[in-house]
């Protein structure tokens, strides 16, 4: 392991770290893996927002890529990005910001399931003469939204949307319950077997179907085939967390994220630490709870990334966290103003803590990366 | 109750709604509990972090104010007010930044409860002429951090300090385990006596001790006797939320916090609503969990903020809450588009996951909060 530069101990804490060389080790792994299969990622933006962290992941500006918010749309739109799906099902409301977007030549999808939004989608753009680009949601695996493959609304809502119906797109969010390599690979399977059945009733009824859209970390990383679908999704990818290693997608050591903290005090009775590293720099995720391996609040590091085994953030306030030491650790390892790393259960939930990340480049210079606020 | 003027449900959602009487009225309140026991609030102000709610909180900017971290002091210390307590312990690598606050004329006090921070303090002041005001911080229910009024380190951290050293400190997060009035007043004693009796026996070694600070939001409304006890702290009272409504502290008519989300699909089989209010815009706190009622991850009610009983959001993702509905209710009932008010475990979570707050005036009309970010 190299040396950390000396500014990532001397920088206030808490903040929030990345190691630009681990996320472009993870970025290249899986778009080298969905092209050597054949098909196309479209990645999902949501766990970094920032526009530098889209320059890693968008090979160039008219690659397709996924966002969760229309905030991300437009600041991704301005930036120059052309092929932009908008992941989450489209409240009416919204269309004058997506057609906003649409005017300025981003083609930005949106996503629907319900015959509801089909007819507010239609009827808007009858009355605005806009052009909209329409995925429907496809629900794979029983977890969250989406009509199922089979559902007789199917073929109804993609006719009501004629000209504007683009593609299906499905996200096995149920994957993140799996832990072995033959669960994930079946997983992956459901989701894409659910998009193609969904896709053959379109073609029986005459209806094109340009689009074939799945994906989700772990499925991204464990299907074997991705015949007649377009592209695949995936977010968390980009710096794995402490969710995705127990699912068994990376090691401990690919996570490219950590929290750096300090030692402010100690109780002796207990065994613990106190740092300045609370939920508010960690966030209130506690993905791990129901996995193998709980890792509370984040695996606790050395300022160096060394894992420390048997330590975790155990309990959490808003700007307190709390590491109950045990095995060989001792209060006085730790003196206070000893700097840590925590490793996140869930990055995307930890990122969103934090406006500015700090990022360690591979030549060990200091980058910072402004983060896309709000909705 | 008022009908909501017409901008409340025309914003885009989700959004972070704070009702300004109910604020008021909750402000109000406690100040006043607090002036007829005959002692001071010093308030909090983590929950909201903004300078507009800064001015209702405090009469005048000379006034005594809590922050969780330093870019709050700077922030509040930038707009004039003079008396703040940071009640994190100390990083000594932070003394710098307390030094430049103080230099400008603001009493920033710092807290601490080790002889290493003491000596840190101590060691900084003597090689840049500096002043300090700290707060020893005392352990009065084993929570968190502090030590115990009768530890042997507790005059001798105040002897070190010397003229540096201001007071004791106290905060009984505990508390929030309470859920009778009988054990909150228990509680509100308990804290007290802790600080007391430190006190005591820094008086009986010739340490003269100025102010003796208590507080959490549910003691602050249950303490009864705070005789010989300088001031008392509490911070998400103003808006109150569904935790400390379980505790008892506040009804549920007195939140004052809301998010406004949209309906955006369904799910017929399940009898499911989705909404776009996950996670981040509803945060990940789950306070309510191990509470007598669970709300999930927030009480539904309609958008004029009636509490549609029985309905929480029972799951959620990063940009999707998953209400499950039962009782009377049914999906007829939500058509897409419907927005709906979302209210919180925890507003000191909820309000960190929004950059601006969206204010109903007791008069109606619209005001826009930013929130100070970072550490």
């Amino acid at each position: 392991m190299t040396a950390n530069p000396a500014w990532v101990k001397n920088l206030d804490t808490p903040y929030l770290l990345i190691d630009e060389a681990k996320l472009q080790r993870n970025i290249d792994r899986l778009r080298e893996r969905i092209s050597a299969l054949g098909c196309q990622l479209r990645p999902h933006l949501k766990t970094l927002r920032t526009l530098e962290a889209a320059a890693y992941l968008l090979p160039d500006k008219n690659a397709p890529a996924t966002v969760s918010t229309l905030a991300e749309a437009e600041a991704y739109a301005q930036a120059g990005y052309t092929d932009l799906l908008y992941a989450v099902g489209m409240a009416p409301a919204k269309l004058p910001r997506v057609a906003a977007i649409r005017q300025h030549g981003v083609n930005l999808h949106i996503l629907l399931d319900t015959p509801e939004q089909a007819t507010a989608v239609v009827d808007y753009a009858s009355k605005t003469q806009q052009s909209f680009s329409v995925f429907i949601e496809i629900d794979s695996d029983d977890h969250r939204g989406g009509i199922k493959p089979d559902a007789p609304e199917l073929t109804a809502i993609a006719a009501q949307l004629g000209s504007h119906f683009s593609g299906l797109m499905t996200h096995a969010g149920g994957s993140y319950g799996c832990s072995t390599p033959e669960a994930l690979k079946d997983f992956a399977k459901q989701e894409c077997d659910a998009v193609r059945r969904a896709r053959e009733r379109l073609l029986q009824a005459g209806i094109e179907c340009r689009i074939s859209s799945v994906g989700s970390t772990p499925t991204a990383h464990f299907g074997e085939d991705f015949s007649d679908i377009s592209e695949v999704r995936a977010g968390v990818y980009t710096t794995f967390d402490l969710v995705m290693k127990n699912i068994g997608v990376c090691n401990i050591e690919d996570l490219a994220m950590s929290v750096v903290t300090s030692v402010i005090g100690y109780n002796k009775e207990k065994n613990w630490l106190l740092t300045d590293s609370g939920w508010m720099a960690l966030s209130r995720d506690r993905g791990t709870a129901g996995q193998a391996q709980d890792y509370g609040y984040g695996q606790v590091c050395s300022i160096e990334g060394e894992v420390l085994d048997g330590l975790c953030v155990n309990s959490t306030s808003q700007e307190h966290g709390v590491i109950e030491l045990s095995g060989n650790h001792s209060i006085s390892d730790f003196p206070v103003g000893t700097t840590l790393r925590i490793l996140p259960n869930h990055a995307c939930a930890t990122a969103a803590m934090h406006n500015v990340y700090h990022i360690v480049m591979a030549d060990g210079s200091h980058s910072q990366w402004q983060r896309i606020q709000g909705w």
